[in-house]
């Protein structure tokens, strides 16, 4: 049987743009005469739907729309994946099903068995767990079909049951999995290790197809594949990009194993594909930005201008009294590399026009974080005044470090309707800039090498108020992304007084990431949908 | 038997702050003799604590706490919400339990079989259903003990099962219930309908011990009551406050019903209690709004000078060239009754200071929201700068209705801590203000009967941009609140045009929302933590 796997990206909710863009593909394998296409988890209606799902005539306008599809489906048969109405009188409204189309029409539904609600997922708030399970005959093919998390069972100790051992007892030929499994830069390899796995100790091969593209904060790398059964890599798809790829079943011995992109390649690869997609998505084309002289601005806009193109971009340098002369001398030489649109706006007068009005009632109090924050606060006015009127997107460009310890201030370069670096530390944010420098000088090396700072006192250094961030991103890593408590990072070996400090700084900054922009997801833990701390609280 | 309701009002987090005050209460009980004394769901840790529940040991302290609390209770048993460690290898990582504390020791825990995972709740995101089903005797008395959505089968159709059902033929003389079930304005009803009718049909008094205060977004209002089996009430507690009642399980026949409150006074003691906890929990005690002379922020300042004190408020007013002179004046008046500080800040010079450095970037285009969007940009500037000086939390003053419509400028007038109307709709807004002005005029009725506007353009009027209030509102929650789509909006009679523009504005404001301040939920669909709708979507 000759397969097609169509990586397609969906737009959540535009179930017209969805339902032509699988039609154009079956049509296209149809063309290469593949007798069965498969489409990723819910393309119908993009992952995640979250509460459009609970929209009155949501889930039957995808069903329709699902009919429209399957009478395209004559000479090839389709797996589509889409929500559909769980008919019972109890149990949650849906299931997240795979349908598959024959003849002119719906032939069948398997419906999830795992739903998975931890960290980004939240299924069990829509859908209904399925317990029964069978196999599709097609052209004399047992197929075990599954939806996503239905085979990360062995990965994931969530679950009570696992679908692929029932589904084995059936005698499968050939199993097949349809994700939306979003990015983070460990996925791939325990993705890759796992198939193999399945594909052995099942004696059928995998074929596994996966969402691609960004929706807001989720990337999805695609990367989808098959495995034979001796859990070898028989086809892989690209990476972060749309694609269509075909397979013989007859002949899956073959191995086309090539070399794996680093973790660095695939973390840059999606930073671009959440810029890219956040503003193709949106009918976006204009980003703007401020730009400091830091490697913060310099890394967002590199990664912008790959994604959008430099003519897109506008880049705003906006010195005080407080900037240094490296600081616009940097940026003049980033913009030499990186062709953009630029913008100088020196902002003394208005922060003195603010500080005059407010003086009087500052009531002789000292000098403090209040008014460095007046100057972040002129820049995002400045900025979102430039977007404004321009219809520009502001790009924020703030890093994982900061936004973890609440350095930056809200409403002020907190803002931005996207934040590109909000899941890169800034350990990250250097191996990124050193990865975009790879080939050739893109960002400048002194931007690289000088000594992190704010500039919104006299001589400033990030130094002044945070741990190294060598230590710093260590600390916030065993903290967020292993979950280990003060103690238990002390008993690493870290410093008592740092840790207790930098955790304190975590927590009662939560109220300035409440109120951040969405952040690009690049890591198993990033601020944001996955990670919920309670506002008010005492720890 | 003489049982203790100890509606108790817990800090997320705060175990051993928790730990104390349940602790007082028992030894309070213990002093009036009674033999039981019930506090709330998870009363050990606060509800909900969210993802602190995943944090390395910290469902375990709160195990240990909770066996410090059981020494306590010699000659008094006590029942008490604690999370516990689901001990499987598989399932997920906790249960929600009520612990049976006896004999200086913990004798026996009974786990949450329905765990709601729908608007607020994510429950399943950490907990483990229980599937097993017995009774506690303690002095001869059968006790059914359930954990809150427990008892609340018949209500939602989301569940399989009905515990109550599986306990009823263990045949039991009291059902106890101990919740943390959020407030929303039709909730108190629901609940006495539905707990009534409970304890009717299973013959058997219900004692219902619920959580009480505010949570940041989450109101509990307490309401802790007990039915006897001819479904009458027997004990109300107090609403919206701690609380501390006795009953004796042999003489539950009488009734002692008294009128409840309006849904209008549940409505803005929630919003008050809303703005007491927040402040009082994080250890915050001044507040500081923009009084811009209009009813959302003149209703702000009476909820929060009733919640805190007016001397704790800092009222700033912010005329600009736009400004009308009744919105000095009544705001003048305003202060007369609410004797708070105030600060007048004339915003013009520093608008204008912005305006001329952004003009030759304007590119000679036209007047547009841009300009409005920076005067509202200054304001929040100036308000937060006085903030930051002085230690004060700035409250947000938009409501629902402005917050759904995206009638709001992002890092302007949504600035701000805490949203305190942004669940209230316009119409409502006018319904409280009427409310406070029951007994005398805090509230001027000028403020209240002269047509809206933002005055940050000439003559503005809300009206220019925006449909009535009084339609707006109705569309607004027959697609919110009911989950009606445009279509059948259309169909209930409204305006064609009316519903396409409202709803369109509805959904293209998400990404302002998505950085909004938290906002006091008293509806039964609030923006925040119940509505996820995806930020980038096309539908």
């Amino acid at each position: 049987m000759k397969i097609a796997l169509a990586q397609i990206n969906s737009i959540i909710g535009d179930i017209k743009g969805n339902s032509d863009k699988i039609i154009s593909y079956i049509k296209a394998a149809k063309e290469k005469e593949a007798e069965l296409i498969i489409f990723p988890e819910l393309s119908i209606c993009g992952y995640p739907p979250d509460d459009l799902l609970l929209q009155n005539n949501f889930v039957a306008n995808c069903n329709q729309a699902l009919h429209s599809i399957a009478k395209h489906c004559n000479f090839i048969s389709a797996i589509v994946g889409c929500p559909s109405l769980n008919k019972n009188v109890f149990g949650k409204p849906f299931f997240n099903s795979a349908y598959f189309l024959n003849e002119g029409k719906i032939q069948t539904q398997i419906h999830k068995t795992l739903l998975p609600d931890y960290d980004v997922f939240d299924e069990c708030r829509y859908f209904e767990p399925n317990n029964e399970f069978k196999l599709i005959t097609f052209k004399n093919t047992r197929i075990a079909l599954s939806v996503c998390e239905d085979i990360w069972f062995e990965q994931e100790k969530y679950y009570r049951h696992n679908p692929i051992h029932e589904l084995k007892k059936l005698n499968p030929d050939l199993i097949i999995n349809i994700a939306a499994s979003p990015f983070h830069s460990q996925q791939p390899q325990i993705r890759f290790s796992l198939f193999s796995e399945i594909a052995k100790k099942n004696n059928a091969p995998l074929v596994y197809v996966n969402a691609v593209g960004a929706n807001t904060d989720l990337v999805f790398d695609g990367n989808s594949c098959v495995y034979n059964t001796k859990g070898e890599i028989h086809l892989l798809c690209k990476s972060f990009e749309e694609d269509l790829q075909f397979i013989y079943t007859k002949n899956l011995n073959t191995t086309n194993y090539t070399v794996f992109p680093s973790e660095i390649e695939n973390r840059y690869k999606a930073l671009k594909a959440g810029v890219k997609d956040f503003f193709s998505k949106n009918n976006f084309r204009q980003a703007i930005l401020g730009l400091s002289g830091g490697i913060d601005s310099a890394l967002t806009l590199a990664i912008a201008a790959d994604a959008l193109g430099a003519e897109n971009i506008t880049a705003v340098l906006m010195p005080s009294k407080y900037s240094s002369e490296h600081s616009l001398s940097d940026s003049e030489k980033l913009l030499q590399h990186i062709p953009c649109k630029k913008i100088i706006l020196p902002i003394q007068t208005t922060v003195n026009s603010a500080e005059t009005l407010l003086f009087p009632f500052f009531e002789n109090k000292k000098t403090d974080v209040t008014e460095e924050n007046i100057q972040a606060r002129i820049r995002g006015l400045l900025l979102m005044a430039l977007a404004n009127k321009h219809g520009y997107i502001l790009l924020n460009t703030s890093n994982k470090s900061e936004l973890a310890v609440g350095y930056g201030t809200l409403y002020g370069d907190l803002c931005g309707a996207l934040s590109v670096l909000g899941d890169v530390y800034k350990t990250q944010v250097y191996e990124l800039a050193n990865y975009v420098n790879r080939n050739k000088e893109i960002i400048p090396q002194h931007i690289i090498t000088k000594a992190p700072s704010a500039e919104l006192r006299l001589d400033q250094k990030d130094s002044d108020s945070l741990p190294d961030y060598s230590v710093l991103d260590k600390i916030l890593f065993l903290y967020i992304e292993e979950k280990k408590n003060v103690e238990q990072i002390i008993a690493e070996g870290y410093d008592e007084n740092t840790v207790i400090r930098t955790i304190r700084m975590l927590n009662s900054s939560e109220y300035k990431r409440f109120q951040a922009p969405p952040v690009i997801r690049v890591s198993k833990k990033a601020f944001g949908r996955g990670r919920k701390i309670p506002l008010v609280a005492k720890f």
